[in-house]
């Protein structure tokens, strides 16, 4: 497992009391760097009588490398720490979002526009026709973010607070990147029924529900069901956001391998409802042979062991041949690898049986399926979902451009075409000249590839019918 | 009825053409004066050849007052209307309210700690101990504004999309009065059971739970169940803020009349929610005669015509003598009217046989129970719920610092002690020696009553057990 690198997400800010001498600070310095801490900003706060205060901001590993780098710190002769403060949790304090005014109603007059009495017209007018919400409302740009927090990132279930921060974090890159209102809605229950029952009742206000981190089987009925009863999009990130960008990033990567996706032979590790949603759209692409593979070897039609509805519908719908085996006997002759499961389960000897010009998608995070490391010099092509190696596969790519093009049209729904319009126009980014190797997908920052997605998306939209206004409202 | 005076809940802006010539605009402005509109701002928007354009801003009475007026214009000769707009209708384009983040995303090192991986973190945190919720997210200041859009304003049942304006313009207030992030939940379901587990399920992300117009008596038992099911404050701001400000208005009144709680005698006109939440508090304040009167006369146990829930509760705790009859012997020797129904529903001839320094609060909006022109000469004290008199009683002077209160104090409820804190503490904004007749109620403009309020809250929340955290922890 390679070393994760000392990072933002672990960063500590140490408060300390340096004995005003030469010499005294390089030791600080030195002993960050020896045990590997990264020194960011030193600030001084203060200057006492003999000693100065400074403000050392450091990028660390993880708990217990930080634990380790403040023990070795206090012990410096002539160094006292004063305070401890970690910059994630500081920057959570009271939470990531804030709800505002698009005017002021501190006058008399704005009061009784905005409120009782003049209110009072635009209800009328509303419930006269209900179709007047999206323009009268905050319906039109805003988006329900809907968990039951049994599926958080990698941590599981871990209820709905819990999920609260991801949530927030979430609606903060659908405003950033996408300008769409979102809100979190975080339930206690876990009832299938009752969560399909609770996102209809609340949707009136909503124009798009976004669901998030909830754990297969039931984000499959969930969607489908909500799908059917919702006159607005509902769209659960985890199975259609990456599906769109490794559709983007295969769309991409066969430009440089010259392969078509008729003819490549695509191994899924991980048949979870990630796997489900890319094999779908890969087919729905052209792509016709694909493998599913979990711990319990290829997913075969009559395979009794370890089977569910997602693996079931892999048996299905895959695997044509039939074939059995690990994932060594997968990955055979097959053209591009796709990693959707766990750390290091991709061996180097089952890379190595690829054909010409491996593609590697290994998107487990923190650690890939297979470290780039070790398939350097193996495969052509390397993916992964982390931010400090070439082409990052991430959904933020993918969300909010969607809802943004789905919002401006009024989209009843975010349908196949939408998504697979979203992945040539993630794709399309990067002109065929400036592909390479090291950048088949666009970075996250790149504020072209939200506006194309949206109005891409807005087209495929209205092409397929499903606009309800036909010019789009908001750029 | 009294007229409807032109305001700026019927506000217009013409944009005309006018010939360029002495005394155009004069004749404009004469036939909109002598038809009644308002005429406010005059803007010039640009010159032509031998013409001007300009927007007119018209206060209006209302849509038809409107129409007649952009007709009259349209007949002068010289003129040209090149566009009506209705600023109400202006101000509600694209919803009144917005999301935003607190700190952009906009850095790879931005967004490692407010998204993946630094936030896996603080949702770890949150999952190890679930009180963190209210440091690290935005639980602590959040409110969620529920309805089912049964009872919205006086339109009654128009629907959960309908009542959109008046929830976001609550959350306008929540913001602009308390510094509360409040989101509106409008509810496509009627059903009691149903509404109570939805509120529930959706309750981990929010602080506090503000009912808004739900119709009697699904309210009463849905606000009674939810605070046993929650430990978050749930506050029916219909019944509960109406009765904090009522009693606000009371406490000072008795002031200058000099009269007790306890030896007064009080009528209500109008026995739904609010009536019963005023008279509980009322008795709360130490109210010992409260009669109920209804379209069929005064509420008495024993009575079978027309009872409810509401009505029930009226008979059995209040008229202990057990009156029959209608409004005028209801009135007979009472110190104060309370009027929580319709129109001119309280005859001269009932407010004549009232006690001596009659106290009269006709709250029906936007026409009171008694207009103040009418009343006038025959009542000590007058108060309405509206802006263009004296003594507004309106709820925006409670709910903001009732709820900023409680969520200083992550209070676990918002009970008695603290409505009547809250009461007190706005009835004690205007000091003894500044209170009048046309003086017992502080403007909603006056920034005191807030600070106050959430002060008297949290300070009442601590001293009755139901805070979380002792110290407030915003100003």
């Amino acid at each position: 497992m390679p070393d994760i690198p000392a990072g933002p997400s672990h960063r500590i800010t140490i408060r300390l009391e340096i004995d005003n001498r030469p010499g005294q600070f390089a030791k600080v310095a030195t002993v960050i760097g020896d045990l590997g801490g990264n020194l960011g900003a030193v600030d001084i706060v203060s200057v006492g009588k003999g000693f100065l205060i400074r403000d050392l901001t450091i990028d660390t590993r993880g708990e217990d490398h930080a634990a380790n780098i403040v023990a070795a710190v206090k012990k410096i002769q002539g160094i006292k720490i004063r305070n401890v403060s970690d910059r994630v949790f500081l920057l959570h304090l009271g939470g990531k979002i804030t709800v505002q005014n698009k005017i002021p109603v501190n006058t008399r007059d704005a009061l009784s526009m905005a409120y009782t009495p003049g209110v009072a017209r635009v209800c009328r007018a509303i419930a006269e026709d209900r179709s007047a919400v999206y323009n009268l409302t905050i319906k039109r740009n805003t988006v329900g973010i809907v968990t039951d927090g049994t599926a958080v990132l990698g941590l599981g279930d871990i209820g709905p607070e819990a999920a609260m921060p991801v949530m927030e974090g979430k609606a903060m890159l659908f405003k950033e990147f996408g300008d769409v209102d979102a809100f979190p809605i975080c339930l206690k229950t876990k009832e299938t029924e009752e969560i399909i029952r609770i996102v209809e009742a609340i949707s009136p206000g909503f124009g798009g529900i976004n669901l998030e981190d909830i754990s297969a089987p039931r984000c499959f009925e969930i969607e489908e069901r909500l799908k059917e009863r919702l006159d607005i999009p509902v769209f659960h990130d985890d199975q259609h956001g990456t599906a769109v960008v490794v559709s983007a990033a295969l769309i991409n990567a066969m430009k440089l391998v010259h392969k078509t996706m008729s003819e490549i032979k695509v191994v899924i590790l991980g048949v979870g409802a990630a796997g489900v949603a890319c094999t779908k759209m890969m087919m729905n692409m052209g792509v016709r042979h694909i493998i599913g593979v979990d711990r319990a070897g290829i997913v075969y039609q009559g395979r009794e062991k370890g089977m569910n509805v997602a693996k079931q519908w892999f048996a299905e719908n895959t695997n044509h041949e039939n074939l059995q085996g690990s994932i060594v006997d997968a990955a055979k002759g097959a053209d591009v690898f796709l990693g959707l499961s766990g750390p290091n389960t991709f061996p180097l000897e089952a890379l190595k049986l690829m054909a010409r010009d491996p593609v590697v998608f290994a998107l487990a995070n923190p650690d890939p399926e297979i470290s780039p490391e070790e398939a350097a010099g193996h495969c052509r092509i390397m993916a992964t979902g982390r931010s400090d190696y070439p082409n990052q596969i991430n959904n933020v790519l993918c969300f909010p451009g969607i809802f943004r093009g789905a919002l401006n049209v009024q989209a009843s729904d975010i349908n196949e075409e939408m998504k697979v319009a979203a992945a040539r126009a993630i794709a399309d980014t990067i002109p065929v000249g400036e592909l390479t190797e090291e950048y088949i997908i666009p970075s996250v920052f790149d504020r072209r590839v939200f506006k194309s997605v949206a109005n891409a998306v807005a087209k495929a939209a209205i092409e397929t019918g499903v606009a309800k206004r036909k010019r789009k409202q908001k750029e």
